[in-house]
């Protein structure tokens, strides 16, 4: 690991250095300090106040800001007309107070004049009101005018900065897809058809796939897919749940080729890998609509935020995080209570965050978010999470203090499917309207739960492609069959991993649709020849089967948390 | 009882002769097996699988099968385009594996075509919003291209198939203003306007009947009167409950009206009574929209779907359905959880039902309703279901289980009132808004339980022409005042009948407003010259009186479980 | 006092004189009986039975019939056809009767010529849709056919009756922004945009106030100004708090307006003082969107709604009533429950309430209130009710029954303040989220009722200029900052004041913003230099101080009604 040799040196010099250690993995264990940061927003402040601003970060042993998120009407008050001089002027007196800056693009809130001037920026809603003005992520991901307007800012920005001395980092817009999750306007409408045909080629096979000969809802051309609005009803009736899974993807792919739209304009400007980009997804918490790997595929970092007190949560986001990028984890919001603020960031540092950017310097004291107490207060007094990072930067931290618990790689996965959430959200009907299966919150607060330990960093896959080095994977209700994914469980087991799925296990396809046959993993491995309908037992292993020099359990799909732990407790994790 | 010397024959026969007999009444006791039927869907399935899918009902003793319901799309694939080989094909083989075919015209779903052609298809929402495409229900029964090319179908269906030998029977859309009960589009507030101006003549008379002087809201012209949409406000407002009341009937006349209409198509190619037509209700739990005994009067057999465990609801289901047509009484839709299929089945026989159509052969792998278990799984498997019906089709059932215990008609009768349902549910203030008398709910869970027994049938009244045989009569929240049913009660309480009634009755009249004059059963049997306006006491039982040689007894509107049981004690029912 | 000398006189007289006492101030004690009024509705009733319902009203001891406030259909049944012949006809009655009428302008309920040929008078939802007919308070108070039609209406009405020997007062409209609180159409964005303009002259003005610059949401003009309609978003996103206190401010101006607007019409034709106008203000149960010393300011009589049975609420507004127009206080609606209904009038009477108009004589048989029980029942009998004013009546009422424990003025105040209950159910985070701080809930039933004593009436305060004569004064929640409010309390405490208030004081400005500085009340009083962030203590006096020659308690913001009685107790109150 190249990075141990800048460890072993830095683990002589005196404890204040540790603040500028990046995390690295050791004997297969992750060590170093993280790096801290912060949220502030120069534009909110009065020019006066800047130097004492950055004065009393640094006081806390802060290196970073992260500046600029929501200015596009300061950078760009009218049509065309950019005003630089503020941004300029910040980013040399942050030089001067030697405080690093992570640049952020505004495009999450698009200015009064750009809505007004082509309101197709603005996204449409799903019983068909286009949204109004006002506060933020008011913009449609297909609107030609927003990607035009949009793209132009991020490209004069990074024309400007891209390669200015105190810019280290780029983050793209700002929780992408949060609260605007899908626009059901007739650009996305348009797109989603074109989409479609592109993919099913004839609307024969798309209507076959889709199971559209139920309720009679076959299409005669792609121009007859609509978004899927609300369906009016006095008793509820949703949409089928193929044309749902369907244009979730959509969705989540406009997003992710608008961040790469954006990556490769900033990339034409920023010199190399020295400034590093990425954007803040948001905790699975708001949902799980933006597929975590397909966004993070063009960035160079991997960066979330998080607010939470919930340390087997904190694990599971730093985990995820690590797991998608090695070496390149930031927490670029994290906003915890005060009272286990340094228990969180003891987490975060151990599982391979490298850099963690506090949200956020000072409370607003106007707009949709006023009001909360923050590092320091309105009043400029700091507050008691002021003093959990003071004392975090001048101790050596997790290197010292935990040295004989240190945290290694458990060798033990995780795998979280975003296509199986879907299904399990979309989904209407039995077992999968049952709250405690809503995919997100129970594979975190049960199935991760169970696995959690202070000091062991499991590994999040996302990709039948990263089993190397683990000697055990839990897979929970991956209902929806992937053939690659049931090469690598079957190759995985074969050569001796074990393996722990559920009763859901790759019982629908890609659509959203119920497979009509068995698929190979139930006959190869439990010699099955259908599905399992009903509990063999009550018992939360159903089925322990040996497979090549592996083996494999099969536990119910609803397991309880303690059901969850017997398992963990047998397999001894 | 014309029944019974075909019954007497049956019994002599071997036991699996069981699945032929019709239910019938021999000395007062309702005897015989009820037959199988189950919901199948050729057009989900490949041509080559229909064998094979027949073969396996016919295992478990099932007779017929009920198809085509939702498969316009496939009968009618563009504007009058007509594609009937594949239905051809089905029942030429069903009539092969000796399958009786139960027909439905395919109206809930109109196709895509149609949307696009005649938008006005689609209903409109109280908040008048257009629905979209895509779900089932989506049609407007007052408009004129839904009811055009509806019919047309219809017809075109009938002609092809009314006289093929296989048809046994036809079943008329599906569970009409199930998801859809109110449409508030132009087509329907001209044609409300029609009717009511038909109805009251002036609209001087209407503004009097709906108390309209009440907040100004008196009209000028039956022009100026519109469908009731949702009143925009801060706090609750609601419509006028006459204007509501009105409305609600007018929409279940429409959905009876197009309903005939429909029969009437079909009797043109039909060859009488051999094949007869029903429609299947939805029950209650989905709201009592559509009045059963208008919907009923034009059909030749009671049909209703049924989802429920609870012994009583079933029961109170069985009775109804009977009530509405002795002897003729078919379950169209039945799906109870597994463990007490059997026990559901012997309630439904023991009163009165001929057919029960299971509810499905086979889940649905795609669509809104995919993925619940069936006789069959996705895979083929016999589920616990599939074993229920095997072993009743193999056996006596109750005739010889039961003989003992043979069903009996009790004698007593419960009367069911649409109208005062809707004044309860309509009406906005005190008492109304509690949510126990929501009318169905209280009167099947509380005042039915009550009367429930195992082995006994009871008649539920839909009419008063309709108290002949019975010694006892319960007529719960009847707040709706009706001079003939006034009548009926009275003579049935002087020729010796026992009545109970609960202390909201007859207190509104027909446009549901108050009666400003006590009427006439309260004076002539009870005395009082003033409606009850609070309790007279905590018994259940306000005043017992005898009136000619019958007794009346008025029990408290919100009367408990325990206190119904107490009075049906009394009664020795 | 100059009403203590009538006083006196009628003390001397027989008790049934009673009646006629006006309530006042004796040597600081509050006397004297209310009066009975009831609200009738001549236009429901027919003609023949108006002498019969008169009489018995007269049988309760009621003088004074309240009536036409929904009854424009029937005076301008269409477009400037005005007529008066069953108006004329009943004033001619009740005056035969010997019964006073408190006449009402009819404006809440636009008939329906008036909304076809304008439909702008319908008030458009924060969803855009506009309303429809059918209800009451479908008008927008800036639609200038609104404003014109219904200022005509009503003084074609002062014209008629404002000299009307048996017309003793007025009431204008019913219950202002009661149901519909705030309209988002066109007429209103315009009228806002010019409020705006008017308050803050330049654009960049509002926006540095506003703190647009948050999400960037600055505007470049007035004109790009929309009323606050409801973002769209997956998650909870509203529109700038800022904003949001801007329009409640204008939408309540706007009624207050309104309401002024139809004083100056009916002044026209109203001999002076001795046909006082009021306005029935409802109970902030329903929301205090209202400002209501704005509204109360051109009234001659603080008038308000009432439905309640709680004594201390009871005694909270009438305690309001009182302080808003001392001597002029009159409860126009109000309808308890039977069972404390005497309860509740004496503590009406006991803290200076004239006149109580009992909602109301007869049940409605018809439309959206239909059916409640009232004075006298649907057939006409009495109810409890109709027995209890009788007894009210016929006896010397609180005079005689409770003259050791007359009321008497507590010298204690409460402060209650319009724009910081907006504050906290505008704003969306943090504390402000909590139920409990729901400010008019809080407040009446945490504050108030710690203070509640059956014989004390207190001071509620609306204003810093009404302190004199108070030895106590309770400031809870103040949350937004006014300096004249802040000099106030600073000399009350001077001068020997007891001053509580909560630790949320003057924290925002008038604008909905958290003030970067802290205010001079804290620096002064206690000697801060930060506002408080988190508990000083568990205790919920958070700090005591003397302050000049008074003291100073700073009580926590969201204190148990435990502990404010434990501070209640503290001060002897």
């Amino acid at each position: 690991m190249k990075v141990s040799s800048r460890l072993i040196r830095h683990l002589k010099l005196t404890k204040r250095s540790y603040g500028g250690v990046s995390t690295g993995v050791i004997n297969g264990k992750r060590v170093g300090a993280m790096k801290l940061g912060v949220a502030y927003y120069p534009e909110h402040n009065k020019r006066e106040h800047w130097g004492r601003d950055l004065e009393q970060m640094k006081g806390a042993g802060i290196e970073r800001v992260r500046i600029a998120e929501f200015a596009w009407s300061r950078m760009e008050p009218d049509n065309g007309a950019f005003e630089w001089a503020w941004l300029d002027e910040f980013m040399a007196l942050s030089m001067e107070y030697g405080m690093e800056v992570i640049l952020c693009t505004p495009t999450a809130c698009p200015p009064i004049w750009l809505v007004e001037q082509h309101p197709d920026v603005l996204p449409v809603n799903d019983e068909g009101r286009r949204n109004v003005f006002g506060a933020r992520q008011h913009r449609c991901y297909n609107s030609p005018s927003y990607l035009k307007y949009s793209l132009r800012i991020v490209e004069e920005m990074a024309a400007r900065y891209g390669k200015h001395p105190n810019a280290v980092a780029w983050q793209i817009d700002n929780e992408f897809g949060g609260e605007q999750k899908r626009c059901y306007c007739d650009h996305c409408r348009a797109a989603f058809q074109s989409a479609m045909e592109a993919k099913y080629e004839s609307i024969g096979e798309l209507n076959e796939r889709w199971g559209n000969v139920f309720w009679s809802m076959e299409y005669q051309t792609f121009a007859q897919i609509k978004t899927p609005m609300k369906y009016t009803a006095d008793l509820s009736l949703k949409n089928n749940p193929s044309l749902e899974m369907e244009y979730w993807r959509f969705c989540s792919d406009a997003i992710v080729s608008y961040c790469s739209e954006q990556a490769r304009h900033i990339r034409k400007h920023n010199d190399g890998a020295k400034r590093p980009i990425t954007t803040n997804r948001f905790s699975l918490i708001w949902g799980d609509n933006v597929r975590w790997p397909d966004l993070m595929r063009d960035m160079d970092v991997a960066g979330i935020d998080l607010y939470s007190e919930k340390l087997h949560e904190i694990a599971f986001y730093a985990d995820s995080n690590y797991s998608l990028k090695p070496g390149a984890s930031w927490f670029i919001e994290y906003g915890p209570g005060v009272n286990n603020l340094r228990d969180g960031m003891l987490q975060l540092q151990g599982r391979g965050c490298d850099w963690m950017t506090i949200f956020k310097f000072k409370p607003f004291p106007f707009g949709q978010e006023q009001g909360l107490q923050e590092l320091v207060t309105l009043t400029g007094e700091p507050t008691d999470s002021y003093r959990v990072l003071e004392q975090w930067s001048a101790g050596p931290n997790m290197v010292e203090e935990s040295r004989d618990a240190m945290f290694a790689p458990s060798g033990v996965g995780m795998y979280y499917h975003f296509e199986s959430s879907w299904a399990y959200t979309i989904s209407l009907w039995g077992a999968q309207i049952h709250h405690r299966l809503h995919y997100p919150n129970y594979v975190i607060d049960t199935v991760y739960k169970s696995l959690y330990r202070e000091n062991k960093a499991h590994r999040i896959v996302f990709s039948p492609d990263n089993l190397e080095g683990l000697h055990t994977l839990v897979v929970p209700l991956q209902i929806v069959h992937e053939p690659a994914l049931e090469d690598a469980l079957l190759r995985f087991a074969e050569k001796g991993g074990r393996l722990v799925v559920t009763t859901d296990l790759f019982q629908k396809n890609a659509e959203n649709v119920y497979l009509n046959d068995i698929s190979r993993f139930y006959v190869e491995v439990f010699g099955l020849s259908s599905f399992i309908a009903k509990p063999l037992s009550e018992e939360p292993v159903q089925i322990r089967r040996s497979y090549g020099k592996g083996q494999v359990l099969l536990v119910k799909k609803d397991a309880t948390l303690a059901e969850w732990e017997s398992v963990v407790n047998e397999l001894n994790l």
